[in-house]
């Protein structure tokens, strides 16, 4: 019989994998080695006095400057398609920045709350499934309810999102990865933008744009998928302050050492300087004038761009093609083909990935744990695996993919024989 | 009549200063460019990929240790004179830690919390006055009341605080500078200290410990006032979480892009850490590793905080010398003469201080607003004025000290004469 062949075959496969004591990590969307180096130039941007004065004459060494100095937010803005009035840079991390943002609307309101969403019986957040689990995270912490909506190939199901919104008025955000999605790999068409940005919601109804990997193609010419500009729409269409757009450079120059940028209406903004003005001195303006003298522009960014996507390109063609050349005509599996970001995301069949990441495991081969992708880490159809093939290098990724294909395979194998 | 000749020849003075159309700002305690310089190798101190290992061979490049990479966590342990599995390390701010310490308690209560601290009633903290401003700025935000303690030569009066304590439940967490306190000098003594650390107080009460100026001694030989270890000292009173401690390399290297720190129990720090591993991807490595690579250890640090202290001695000592000559036998203000920090603080008779820095305002020199360094902006007496000597060079500190001098006097005259 094929499929008890197939299984046999699998079987014996992934004994010889064993048998090879494997320890590979495939469980981490960052950055591989090669992709740093790239960014060495980074590290000597600023390199004596001169060098820490900003456009404008400021001594970046001292005190000051709480929204970012000007040429970092243009830098940035540039990168997020909006505009530099519209954009506030923060440390390192954009997620301390939507961490800041949700506590700061669950502790004070926003401009738009009549109360603090903490006193509220209830606050529910729409999140895209499968999506980005340090987003979920947040939630979980601040006793946020997560509410699934499936991803479409143009992005989250907005007839879901339109209805659960009409019918609960506990919903007061939602999160978003708007292009190259974490993990689907999939960019919001322009219907999906408008109507987020027109859909009627609570006043101060936040929509968390994640906006991580706006230049983040893999393309050679520097080119990918396009987002309709979601601030302008909501301007618009008399929402202006729905959303909070985040962005950094993590993935750009270094995860550990990279700038971050909130964009947002200009009403948003002052309200948020006047509680930063009490939290913090500032952020780190060198590190900001760093970026500025390493790209000098969109320009510098979009050829250092090329550079990332020459290096990430081969690892996600590797991946694609052995899929294909596994599942083609099984069934067992299906999966998009993303033209940027950071992530594969396959789909088994359903109730098979927990099992699979499992055998992969005993294998010596860490995935990111089933259900990760989803909020509270469950998957209810237990189908959704996260590839991350950036930071393993070409070799290790085929063979941690490849096994993987086997135990998706065993697994989906014995699951139909004993029906 | 000897107040009045005085008095015409101080609005002599007065006047003669306002011709000069002077444009002179003393409000702020930042460092002066030429102490900013003495870092200068700091900023190439990583310069290469080879650089940006620790010493576990750790890319800090890349994303990963929440906690701060080991060396950093020595270095500012060193500095604060605690052990460093106690120590976190920050992003660029001791004030955002301290902020983010806070809000945790206010939100969730800490490990000795029955409830968050938002759901009681009332929430108190103890405020030695005078005090930093930006310390009470974050009660006032977050909604807790302070309530104001004198200073005595050796700390905050422990008699008041104690019995505070002892009469009021809503207390829960107290600000201290124990080191040349902000604005003051004042070093803490022994028994304040073991006072703090002993004294029964609620099991969730804190101690906001500002150690901004740990190191920040005016003695040519890198010496100055000690401090009991106050975590040491809360252990063996069986109040080992009492103390949240901070420092900062602002005002060692560079404000805008030092590194900040906090010390604390092993209880709390593991009870932060499950916070900050929702909050944050991890603070800047690369810059942690640039403190390590240019100090080397706490040698190194000693001996850049000498140089800080050549540049700083003989502003503090014009100021008080002038302070001296102008006041001697006068009886219109008295003053600290600290040993290290970035202050000196001055008292004139009550109800003088706001118009005497009105009138210095009138005359072109901007000093700290009167009333800042007490909580809510109000200092009952009108008395104190926060004198920050370090940002303007000594020929404008001479000038600004002489005008203010002139506009105590006219002021203090007035008042008498009045009378």
């Amino acid at each position: 019989m094929e499929l008890t062949d197939m299984l046999n075959k699998s079987l014996e496969r992934y004994n010889n994998y064993k048998e090879m004591n494997l320890n590979l990590d495939m469980s981490r969307g960052k950055p591989g080695s090669d992709q740093l180096d790239i960014s060495e130039g980074f590290l000597t941007s600023v390199s004596e006095k001169n060098d820490c004065f900003s456009e404008n004459g400021f001594d970046c060494r001292n005190y000051g400057i709480l929204e970012g100095i000007a040429e970092a937010r243009r830098l940035m803005a540039d990168v997020m398609e909006v505009s530099a009035d519209n954009v506030i840079i923060g440390g390192n991390s954009s997620l301390n920045m939507m961490f800041d943002t949700i506590m700061r609307d669950m502790f004070f309101g926003n401009i738009d709350s009549k109360q603090p969403w903490s006193k509220l019986e209830k606050v529910k957040f729409i999140c895209p499934v499968p999506g980005y689990d340090r987003h979920f995270s947040i939630c979980q912490k601040l006793g946020i309810e997560m509410v699934n909506v499936k991803m479409t190939n143009d992005g989250p199901d907005m007839d879901e999102v339109e209805e659960l919104i009409a019918n609960d008025n506990s919903i007061k955000g939602m999160w978003c990865v708007p292009k190259y999605s974490n993990p689907d790999g999939i960019s919001y068409s322009n219907e999906v933008v408008r109507r987020l940005a027109t859909m009627k919601a609570a006043d101060d109804f936040r929509i968390m744009y994640d906006n991580a990997y706006v230049i983040h193609h893999l393309s050679e010419t520097g080119d990918g998928d396009k987002l309709l500009n979601i601030i302008d729409e909501c301007a618009k269409a008399g929402n202006p302050n729905r959303i909070y757009m985040y962005a950094s450079t993590s993935k750009v120059t270094f995860p550990g050492a990279g700038i971050s940028a909130l964009a947002t209406s200009t009403e948003n903004i002052n309200f948020i300087k006047g509680y930063m003005n009490v939290q913090t001195i500032g952020n780190d303006k060198l590190n900001q004038l760093r970026h500025v003298r390493f790209f000098k522009d969109i320009n510098g960014v979009t050829e250092h761009m090329k550079k990332h996507a020459e290096i990430l390109r081969p690892k996600f063609e590797n991946v694609i093609s052995i899929l294909n050349k596994e599942f083609d005509g099984t069934g067992f599996a299906k999966w998009n083909e993303p033209k940027g970001g950071y992530f594969i995301s396959l789909f088994t069949n359903n109730n098979c990935a927990k099992a699979a990441i499992q055998m992969a495991k005993e294998c010596g081969v860490t995935f990111t744990a089933a259900g990760a992708t989803y909020p509270y880490g469950k998957d209810p159809a237990d189908s959704n695996i996260r590839i991350a093939p950036t930071y393993p290098s070409i070799n290790e990724l085929i063979t941690a993919i490849e096994v993987l294909c086997v135990c998706i395979k065993i697994v989906s194998i014995k699951q139909m024989l004993n029906k």
